[in-house]
């Protein structure tokens, strides 16, 4: 798949994921709620995840049946509102106190600290009731598909995963990590969830846990999510703020550490290099085809590659 | 049942979901986390609703079979953790700023306001955790039944149920809220996930929700929801806080409205009394027999006439 065709592919998915979005989370919540949880979710950024939840369901064919179709969106809608909780919770003044956000004020800023709180905490339920459709409500969607989706994506999101990133985080401020440290808390903090929305992907088809390419969807997932935050780090070092959408350099200014900290910026570029073809290798080897696996392959090309 | 006997009903209950959640809030998850998660949640409260989960099981006979009595204990486990996350974002200075809870500093003041919004995050999503066991781990809870009960839990603690509730209360303040809007807050607030909780132990035999038993239980969950909050309120306005364990009196200091303020004091131990024979009323027409809701109608009893 080639820049061009990866992006009216991913113009396709991301009208379907923003027309579910919009359905989904709710203008008649009540006492404003529901607006800060819209602000905070709607438009919002490159959907990474979500097309990675896509590209997945592709490449192992859930997206040939009308359930597959129907999780996928859900799967793609689910972890969007996920990890847009956790920037409107990371965004907050006890965290990162933060007051721009994909070039708008965060959702506190907007709403009040109160508000953006308990938006944030109805995003993250709001993530399991979507992928927990009723009878009726969910194309058909199997149960066993649905708790196996909510089962990867809680587990991707809490102490073990998100949650735990953030937390190594917040302790690192000031101090001098290990790379084995840094790696392990970005492991957690953005790797998790971008690895799940590899594996919800796959888990639209009902493939097991021992089909041979789900540990190959696995370390492409695993391996893209570490790629993304090296890269993050480097457009965070050498981008202005207007080109990212959010306050750059925070992180350095914080006294934060960060892989062009720890391995220069040269360094954090050829290990982002190198990520890359281990990714396009574990596409090799899943056993699926380059047409089928299309798709994942050019995200990973785009995500080492992005300028913002 | 007896208060005696539900007094012993609830201990053996009680001694199995403090271990439950001792074994599955993790010592273990980085950077202090786990030890914010498991002060947030573990020794805490009366644990109404694990009790109302386990009491709905044992009245539909969902602790017949190992996989129903494993179903229950999640379930349990599952509406705690999300009771315990929202009450550590509730206290926090955003929100009520609270420094005491059953008698102890809350989450925010032992760990830090970042620590605490990230274990209740991470507890949230740990309730989803908990309900979705892998094969091998949930000693073969149906796919199924875990899709729903994650279905229910979702629904009741996001926007149209617990966090909705929250969102109301905080515009509430200084309002003078005729009964209506007070009665729809406290429906979401504290209602949905006590009812959340009744159907939830309900969902631990498979049982349809067009089952007789279903929209009786439910009844009985939702006046037990109402009744629960105007006991509270009366308990708020005539207990030292010594004997809450929380701050007496805060809500009307906050000049929230209250049932009390509202209804005065007999006005809402009367509501109380009306809604406990509701309540009563829902059990015997739910068409299960007196022995297997006796723990349901002696909760019932406690929930009204407890003096803390």
């Amino acid at each position: 798949m080639s820049p061009e065709q990866l992006q009216g592919w991913s113009a396709q998915v991301l009208t379907r994921v923003e027309s579910a979005l919009d359905e989904w989370v709710p203008r008649s919540a009540p006492a404003g709620l529901g607006d800060a949880m819209r602000y905070g979710v709607l438009d919002g950024g490159k959907r990474l995840r979500a097309l990675l939840v896509e590209a997945a369901a592709q490449a192992v064919g859930a997206l040939e049946t009308a359930a597959g179709r129907e999780a996928a969106l859900r799967a793609a809608c689910a972890v969007e509102l996920i990890h847009a909780y956790s920037l409107v919770h990371d965004d907050m003044p006890c965290m990162d106190n933060d007051v721009l956000r994909r070039g708008k004020p965060t959702v506190h800023v907007a709403f009040g600290e109160a508000q953006a709180m308990l938006a944030g905490d109805a995003m993250q339920a709001l993530a399991f009731e979507v992928l927990t459709p009723d009878v009726g409500e969910g194309a058909g969607v199997p149960p066993a598909m649905q708790a196996r989706l909510v089962r990867l994506l809680a587990r991707a999101s809490g102490q073990s995963g998100m949650a735990g990133g953030q937390a190594i985080d917040l302790a690192s401020v000031g101090q001098a990590l290990d790379e084995a440290t840094l790696r392990d808390m970005h492991r957690r903090k953005t790797g998790a969830l971008l690895r799940a929305s590899v594996q919800m992907g796959a888990a639209c088809a009902e493939l097991g846990s021992d089909a041979p390419c789900w540990q190959a969807l696995t370390d492409y997932g695993h391996t893209m999510g570490l790629a993304f935050q090296i890269v993050d780090d480097v457009l965070d070092a050498t981008q202005p703020s207007g080109t990212l959408g959010k306050t750059a350099g925070k992180d350095a200014d914080a006294n934060k550490p960060t892989y062009v900290s720890l391995l220069g910026l040269d360094g954090a570029r050829r290990e982002a290099d190198e990520l890359l073809a281990q990714a396009l290798a574990a596409l090799s080897r899943s056993g699926l085809s380059a047409d089928a696996t299309g798709a994942l392959a050019a995200l990973a090309h785009r995500i080492v590659h992005r300028d913002h």
